[in-house]
């Protein structure tokens, strides 16, 4: 008000009066004053829409923060994404998955973000045909089930059970056990559990090893409630590959109670889960370490790539986790 | 393009002509594209006018994600934080830090967050001048040395270690110790360690107890090692209050390897930690449980409060968490 006050060159309570008719005032200084506001707005207007038309060199990482938990390997991919992002001149930024769907062709249109990252993806996802169909720069960190056509970075789950098991096999071990969460229908047709388990049931049968299936509530409670029924149900069994991680610890401590000792009774791997959970079971678990950051870190370069047009074809890539032994393997008891 | 040429009443291929000064024009048409696209952009011009005074409904949750950890504990902060903005129709995303701090100045004047939350807050924190100049609307999770003048919720540590002493002194317990992290630089200054440590020595202090300090790694395998270290130089301690939740389990497996039992010989309480880590440890540990989620879902209330007006006074709340009891607290031994 008061640079419009100056251009007119009239009083800012005259421009208040004009603004709200408050008061009556001259035609020509009325004039004078729209004329000021006239202009004044040509002038913020240019900056308007230079801003509008900017792209802002932020990122999404879509997560369904209220549907699945956050866990400590879903904060290392952020953080491998965040420090990609950071040395690309961008910023990536942890966004919760809006409730309303709708919500999610917003993001880009409403010009916040240039792109968005797609994580916890499933085999049929309607968030890919969203983004899609809002014309939305789009990367994924999972795949669907036919990701032909779309950008995506993904953990090689297939490789790493495989690996694990013709580890555990060339050990000698013959009855294998994968432990599995409950079933919830948040983790329903959820990419990594279909794909843990369809490979762990076609290799076993490929290697004509007996490969059966425990599930547990996703927490410590869980792994020490399912150490009964292993010892109950399946009491042949020497080997066990882990996917539920949050369980592990339970399980291990509440086998050493019952006098199951790891290694000796029962060789144990953990699958895409961290460092720190191996190291914190006693004894410190076999890994296959989730190659979290790394693939937080491709999936910004990869978006960037499709944004400054740099990256010239599909990007499509499986990465392996590294396998730490830890001290949970060993031949079967006998 | 094609309403330009609608409004001016010439051809496409006319006002590309001028627009691209491709082909002669003559004056008059020249005129009468130029005065259809000037008035085009007055229209389009309240449209980005609407939409810049427009606010996101977005706010930015900040961590420093590339220099601290994004520890399970923080990811709760996260997600109470994302319930309560979903409700209130907001969205609150979880924003790295800008390594440069001008960069932090953008956040607001760009419009593109309507207002700040801020975690891992210092003593004394420059971030928080740097929003206030910016007249950046703000919430702290955490609080300054003087936090006067600010909105902000907080963990009441203090009250937690008090609760903790008073429990423990009450079993009898007259020599405790506090197990910290290493001294790191990004924690030099950092509320939470400074507050613990001087209640702890505080308290000890005034119920004439004896209070020691230990750090170590914040890992499985720095609570290994610093169990020797517990019964090397302070063998008489026969309870422990544990900032460093990370080593926790690795410490209570290495005691038990070496004949200690918790809480037969020593009792443990984490403190501000989670009851997934306090259950993963054998015995399950006493936990003063960080009231993480409450505090994100508070944090939240309190910056839409300020936005939307509907909050009068200052906000500034301390919060426990609950405190469970676990099996790791006993009468010292003898």
């Amino acid at each position: 008000m008061r640079d419009v006050a100056r251009l007119a060159g009239v009083s800012v309570a005259t421009v208040s009066f004009v603004v709200n008719d408050s008061k009556p005032v001259s035609p020509a200084t009325r004039l004078r004053v729209e004329s000021a506001m006239v202009e004044l707005d040509f002038r913020r207007n240019a900056v308007a829409r230079a801003l509008a038309s900017r792209r802002t060199r932020i990122i999404a990482l879509l997560f369904p923060v209220l549907q699945h938990r956050l866990s400590d390997t879903a904060a290392r991919f952020f953080t491998g994404a965040a420090e990609a992002a950071s040395e690309l001149g961008y910023t990536v930024v942890l966004w919760p998955e809006p409730s309303d769907p709708g919500a999610l062709r917003e993001l880009t249109s409403g010009g916040l973000v240039d792109g968005v990252i797609l994580m916890e993806v499933r085999l049929d996802d309607r968030r890919v045909d969203q983004l899609l169909e809002a014309h939305t720069p789009l990367t994924l960190i999972g795949r669907t089930r036919d990701p032909s056509g779309l950008d995506y970075v993904d953990v090689d789950f297939e490789g790493m059970v495989e690996q694990a098991i013709d580890r555990l096999h060339g050990l000698g071990h013959r009855d294998l056990v994968l432990l599995e969460e409950l079933e919830r229908e948040d983790l329903d047709g959820y990419g990594p559990v279909v794909r843990v388990g369809e490979t762990f049931r076609a290799v076993c049968a490929e290697r004509g090893l007996t490969g059966r299936t425990l599930r547990c509530d996703a927490n410590p409670a869980g792994g020490r409630a399912v150490a009964s029924t292993l010892l109950e149900e399946m009491p042949e069994a020497t080997a066990m590959l882990v996917l539920n991680d949050r369980a592990a610890t339970g399980l291990v401590s509440e086998l050493g109670h019952r006098g199951i000792s790891v290694p000796r009774d029962l060789s144990v791997v953990l699958i895409g889960s961290t460092i720190e959970v191996a190291e914190t079971a006693d004894p410190e678990l076999a890994v296959l370490v989730s190659p979290a950051a790394q693939l937080g870190r491709m999936g910004v370069e990869t978006l960037v790539g499709r944004l400054d047009g740099t990256l010239g074809e599909l990007r499509q890539e499986l990465v392996m986790g590294a396998f730490l032994e830890g001290a949970s393997l060993a031949p079967p008891p006998g």
